[in-house]
């Protein structure tokens, strides 16, 4: 057969794709996962490793790790599914009409029908409540809340919204160092600036406002920053900003005209005392008129962590607050295109924000898996920072809040001179990765600062088994550091 | 209250915002559809109309036009969601098979565990043997198969890859007009070229290649057109594209080295006498290895359209044909970003790639289901066709595929000069929606030779509404005529 596609290159190849797509990088998901893919296929075709199993501690993905999905929740998706179930007398009745009330709102009173593009309305109303709920009765809109195709899709969609210029007047945006590669990832694809502040590793991961008038001062020197996000809970820090952070944080995005984007979801994940999720949102306003009217700022949430943890659903909603309406009008436009979020998933967010009240059949059962589940990631919070501590070489923050840890490591210097394309973390969790089964992300996916060396690890293993993996990477570390000393 | 926000502009402005969103359009989510929902609203309160119901012919919504969901798909969605249903005897035995066969591919056995980002390995499977069994046997790789949150999603996604260049370097893509809005929507927002090819709208709306050739050279002299987007069946038109015409379209896009992107989600729907859908991957690899060795291509498909209608899901996939291994290394991060496609989407194309067969015993019952609204179909296709064609002033091409008509109307000649700032077939379409309740999109959204006019509507509503519906259009055609006579 000749061999026609050698004669010339391809039409679309490496050299003459979009820029833009090359420079996105997404490490939580990078080389490594990749290769752990590839160990996973291995054992199962029989190859020997030292170890039976990969556990991959690379991704906040709590059912992978074998958490049980919250009974209520599917109860009614698969009521919503088959709506013949709705005669079922196996199913309670709570369930029964949570799972009626959205089929009513559904196009034909099916999920397999387009809802409108901003999420059903019935969803957004119950949105709102819940949001009001959480902030003390500060009112939200539904007119504000868009449903998404998990918070991701909202995040990249309102930078989309805010990109602009050329040159020195190009869109800027501030991001911690460490971040969540989505943002950078978004920021490469969108062709913005990304504008780095680091927080504070020696003050548990904290946000200082001075850092962040350093950044911003420096880029305005090369972009026009006109953005400032924010995750709280962190990730990959787990750490949980103060009420007192978040006001700074506000005070200073007034000042400096920044856009407000702020990551919540991990909201229902606070595990240390005396640590309390703040909303952006309710500090805005209870900092008065002059902040509350003044500050542009858009919130997000999802159905894939805190509890629930249904990730694959990809579920969740931004609301938007002093939104100038013409922009509104231009975002429903544009979130119109790609028609709607997953109607099962918009299903799942309602039972999020509208979970089984007390006088409900469904109630008892319900609370109590979720106690279960944050109870136990708040074990794992405190029993990582604890276990890993011990470990000379390693030094862990507390993970106040979220599902990781992002402990600083020190590399002996040797392993940092090994160079061999790798980054020395990149090197680090390789090794880990190739010894031992257990996938983590190097610091570099992530940020840090020069010279620093970290990973990031997932704290949803099961109990028993994160016991297993913190200890093999106390010995992995100790046996690393030799072989390079 | 000091009203702060007065002292100074929005942050966030419509002349500050991203200006490729803002030349985004997308009607068939457009200002008519924002009024009918509107009036439906108005009807709820009670305001007084001249019909009870809005009937939406806007969008290819199968379920909320009142199509039921097909038995076998919902009942394997409520044992994925609801796995204690695998012990209920009232599901079929093959229904708990597929449950099990998906949720064992699923991190943790749940479909609320992320997939991977390419989608969960043995579905891609199942629809590479799926394309083989269609394409008579041509060889499917599911390292070729990405799924995707609908086919939009997919479709964003391999434009995205092809977009560089800047100027008269920037890449064109060669659109039909009439076409998806979709397809113009994404090259704004990407700030791509457009190239625009007319469809003979006298031939039955067919593709003519000496068209392609007119306006790729035109295009060459200020852009670089590198894609070739073909909808078949087609979208507005309901065309159904004969073996030959895929030939000679394959023939020039290798001549004139164009990425070809096959838009294929109305493969299951073709109702014309004489019509059949090909693929362009079969039609490609029966042209012999010089194309098939040579054509880059991406076919899509998607769970929202065919027998099962099922939008909510937002499942789909796409396939990519002679791709370079290092461009499809890129393509596989750039998804890696957004995590995965919803599962429940997953699980849903999985079942349409894998149906029930003969020896299963949801067999019959499937069959028959999907018969009858494939039928039912077609039943709508040719009464539509008929009825318009017996109305002076509207012309209307049979529908031999897909889920529209998009008719011609003759309007006359003040409703032309009028002129409210609405372009004369909006005037038409706002008009009919007011006065009659039926929302149907104008042809403007979709693009028409210049002084043609036309609309899109859908031939989805029950037949016996379908009756009404055309004979509402009729009556108010003869109305508005007259009205500007």
């Amino acid at each position: 057969m000749p061999c026609f596609s050698l004669l010339q290159s391809s039409l679309l190849n490496v050299d003459n794709m979009n820029p833009n797509v090359k420079r996105v990088e997404y490490a939580v998901r990078g080389a490594i996962v990749q290769r752990a893919v590839q160990i996973e296929k291995e054992l199962k075709e029989g190859v020997k490793k030292p170890f039976d199993e990969v556990i991959k501690a690379n991704i906040g993905d709590a059912h992978a790790m074998g958490q049980k999905p919250i009974t209520f929740l599917r109860q009614v998706l698969a009521l919503c599914a088959y709506p013949e179930l709705l005669e079922d007398d196996k199913f309670p009745a709570d369930a029964k009409q949570r799972a009626r009330r959205i089929l009513e709102a559904c196009g034909g009173h099916s999920i397999g029908a387009y809802s409108s593009s901003q999420g059903i309305d019935c969803i957004r109303q119950d949105v709102a409540r819940y949001i009001e709920k959480r902030d003390g009765g500060i009112p939200s809109n539904p007119d504000n809340i868009y449903l998404a195709t998990g918070a991701s899709d909202a995040i990249v969609t309102m930078l989309k919204m805010l990109v602009c210029g050329e040159g020195r007047d190009r869109t800027g945006v501030m991001i911690s160092i460490p971040q969540y590669p989505l943002y950078s990832a978004a920021l490469a694809d969108l062709a913005a600036v990304q504008i780095s502040y680091y927080l504070d590793e020696d003050k548990c991961w904290s946000l200082d406002v001075a850092e962040l008038k350093r950044a911003v001062d420096a880029a305005r020197q090369h972009c026009n920053p006109r953005v400032l996000c924010i995750i709280n809970p962190g990730n990959p820090t787990g750490q949980v900003q103060s009420r007192q952070c978040i006001e700074d944080v506000i005070r200073f995005a007034k000042d400096e005209r920044l856009f407000l984007m702020a990551d919540e979801v991990y909201q229902d994940n606070v595990y240390a005392e005396g640590c309390k999720f703040h909303s952006f949102k309710r500090v805005l306003f209870e900092m008065g008129p002059e902040y509350s009217t003044a500050v542009e700022m858009a919130s997000f949430h999802s159905t894939s962590k805190c509890y629930m943890g249904e990730c694959g659903f990809r579920g969740g909603y931004m609301e938007v607050i002093n939104m100038d309406p013409e922009v509104k009008a231009q975002l429903t436009k544009l979130v119109s295109v790609r028609l709607c979020p997953p109607v099962p998933g918009q299903a799942l967010l309602d039972l999020v924000v509208n979970p089984p009240q007390p006088d409900e059949p469904s109630y008892h059962q319900f609370t109590k898996e979720r106690a279960t589940v944050l109870a136990t990631l708040a074990e794992k919070a405190r029993l990582t920072e604890q276990i890993f501590n011990t470990v000379p070489g390693i030094t862990c923050n507390p993970v106040q809040g979220a599902m990781y840890t992002f402990p600083r490591i020190a590399l002996p210097q040797k392993a940092i001179d090994k160079e061999e394309g790798l980054s020395p973390d990149m090197l680090y969790c390789m090794r880990l990765l190739e010894e031992e089964g257990i996938c983590l992300v190097p610091g570099s996916g992530f940020g840090q600062r020069e010279g620093t060396f970290h990973f990031r690890m997932t704290i949803l293993p099961p109990t028993e088994k994160l016991k297993i993996v913190l200890q093999k990477i106390r010995e992995f570390h100790v046996r690393f550091t030799q072989e390079f000393s």
